[in-house]
């Protein structure tokens, strides 16, 4: 494996296989697997539960892992291309990023969104930037548009919880948030979720829509899979017979690094909490489910998330399990 | 071993055990006993010694480990109960604390008194509700009482040397310092010297009385140990014949979480800097112990500390092995 | 190995040994070399390349590390002898590195220079006084003065690319940046290639010679190696059939530790940028070496660090090699 980069690289047998080792070395440990191994982890965003699974991952393995962070350790790194460095930054990524990947087998990188065009960031061009340069196999943790390890996990905790792919009725709703938030999870969820082969519905108010090239990529594995995805701002029709509720808040796509105009649609959409009544209509055993981290009162009621619907913390450690199989095929643990 | 929270919680007999372990394991390495095994750590106060030597204790066993901080890599952990989560914190410690120990086999938590309430802290309300949410095997690296693995390594260190238990006399000595401070030391170290089965004497000025649980608590060890606990401010009656002095530094417990009063209270007392003269009653071979960092000039004078009399490097070299024979124990090494 | 600290302290042949066990390493990996081994590495100056490689290089040996830096842990280090610690530090480094150094089988130390006494900085005061209270080996991740690290891997870098070392010409020349630097790459250079045997031309403008005691190191080690050493500030000349050009900036060291003083030199030098018409007289194969991070478009232009020239990720990977190699001998993977 060279990278795993996005869901959508991989067959749906691909993805069976990976959760399937991901489970196994949860039961059976490969202490021995990678033993010298190392994983660069470059975090140009922040970071808990990334930083932490990565470096767990690697120690149960038997490898081991090193964290560069530009706010940790360094005085910021250029990115712009083509630039006289009189400023502050002493580094510029074109090196920085080579000789991080050249000390590790494969390396792990984060970069947010930028946010100043939607276009640019749908064309992941700051992500690919870095990984052009990076001449080793390496693992998205968490870019403009994906997230593919959070997206792995996800799928593994349905698949632990008997949650039907087909016919299994997945929710994805927006949610309320004080701040615009990147579209990179509700982006990478909705394709895994029709990938799977459920029937996604994305719930969302007005002028929050996810951006087309993201619907039709889950439309086109939907089609594959037998899955299906519409969208719609009626929550009651959403949450019909839903197996699950998937909460993300995002920022509007309407106003897209505009903060003033996202935060005037934003305003009083803060009934968008997930509480109780939203799950009248669903089944009983509708799960809650959320990437973390999660603002308690704000985007889902404190019921909720500490009730037996919520399955948040299972989906955090699914992170390493998922991690670790990747690892442990892109490293050689696997033949 | 379910946790390490607190020597009172084990038999003399199981500490002796554990000190001739980590004496086992200095001498006859083990880089297999751990291998595969992952210990969470999580600083909610900063640390040096701490952070250093629970990092190397796992490499020495053939795990590893991974550190999270509040300051280091996420924007703060909120901890209130119930709170609508609108400000700047965006995740709560009722998924990170979960969520961090499902990586480990094992979590260490350090989280100093919050000092606005004496009996929370006595309580230990913090620390219990984050040990509460682990759901792991813990250990305590220090809490707003307690700081076990210091107080295990203090009494390997004078096992080493050849402090006598019974008959051995032990001064726990307040000392200046411009801040006030936790009675997290003090408290563990007073019980711990009591258990050894020594005759122990805090002496501090008025008003920085250790709180009466701290001493009752003490004075129970000694009863079933052969020990004994005094208190008093008369220094020279103190440091009769001493084994051992014990310096640190303690907020006022008349003042306690009150800057002001404390303040005024520790005016004057920069005098209860522990120099030669303080010895001059005490054995020839008295030791100076200190759990560092440490005020050179302020706590203790230069020449006490650079002096033969000093422990300090060999204390705190102790707190790794010490960490070496809990975490064998606990995490599988030992059968 | 007691120390690995200045590349005058080894014989040629043992610099050989280390580069032949390096490249090794590379291709033959010793992932049990040094199982349960600690590497303490203790960072007074910031580090991107140093940080990443140590922690990397300990992990494909099979063992591990840990990382204190002032900044990220502890609030910061006193170093002042004879103080009274009334002020901010909680902890001189008098109990911080011992101890520190107590939880590993070595330490690594990096002290950039204090830069308020030349006299001072080349007799490696601040390094000296830190080495001294490890009482571990130790291994100088850069001082105010040296680079050991850095030299045996460009030194390596120069084996591996055929770069002739009787009869090699070698420029080492200053380049323009906007801040002063420390001297300690350029004076480690100017050793390295002479001991190589190569001929040397340091080429700056006036003001920014290197130090006597430097040159004489060097051309002593011309001397038993058959090389040279030589000064000019004549571009044309320096760069006549060299081999090599190896760029950095360093301060004034007629005005050292005066700012104002060095600005004023420095200004109008920006035109000691690295660019193609340098290379002119030179080899046709004339490589660029520079120990980064580099600054685009000021110490060289991108034509020629992004251009075939360019060897700074070839060196910057061996960092990692290099270090490998000198863990172990050091920490006993070799007999």
């Amino acid at each position: 494996m060279k990278a795993f980069n996005d869901l959508a690289d991989f067959a749906r047998e691909d993805i069976a296989s990976l959760i399937e080792l991901a489970t196994r070395l949860d039961h059976s440990p490969e202490p021995e697997a990678l033993r010298g191994k190392v994983l660069s982890l470059l975090f140009l965003s922040p970071s808990l539960r990334t930083l932490a699974s990565f470096q767990a991952a690697m120690v149960r393995l038997g490898g081991g892992s090193f964290v560069i962070s530009p706010d940790m350790s360094i005085h910021g790194l250029e990115t712009r291309p083509g630039i006289v460095m009189d400023g502050t930054a002493a580094e510029h990524i074109r090196e920085a990023v080579p000789v991080i990947a050249s000390y590790g087998d494969a390396i792990g990188i984060r970069a947010f969104a930028e946010r100043r065009s939607l276009e640019a960031d749908l064309a992941e061009t700051e992500f690919s930037a870095l990984t052009k340069l990076a001449n080793k196999p390496y693992i998205n943790m968490e870019s403009a548009m994906n997230h593919p390890c959070q997206s792995l996990a996800d799928w593994k905790t349905m698949d632990d919880l008997g949650i039907p792919a087909s016919g299994g009725k997945f929710v994805l709703s927006w949610a309320y948030h004080p701040k615009a938030l990147p579209l990179a999870v509700p982006s990478a969820t909705v394709h895994m979720a029709a990938m799977r082969g459920m029937d996604v519905t994305v719930l969302r108010p007005e002028g929050f829509e996810l951006p087309d090239s993201i619907m039709d990529k889950a439309r086109s594995a939907a089609a594959a899979s037998g899955g299906s995805v519409t969208e719609t701002d009626d929550r009651q029709a959403a949450m019909q017979d839903a197996h699950v509720i998937y909460a993300k808040s995002w920022s509007s796509t309407k106003h897209y690094g505009d903060r003033a105009g996202d935060e005037a649609l934003r305003r009083g959409l803060d009934n968008w909490c997930v509480d109780e009544p939203w799950f009248e209509a669903a089944r009983d055993d509708c799960r809650f489910m959320h990437c973390l981290p999660v603002r308690r009162g704000v985007v889902v009621s404190e019921a909720v998330l500490d009730g037996p619907r919520s399955v948040v913390i299972h989906e955090a450690r699914n992170r390493m399990l998922a991690q670790m199989a990747v690892l442990h095929q892109m490293l050689g643990g696997s033949k």
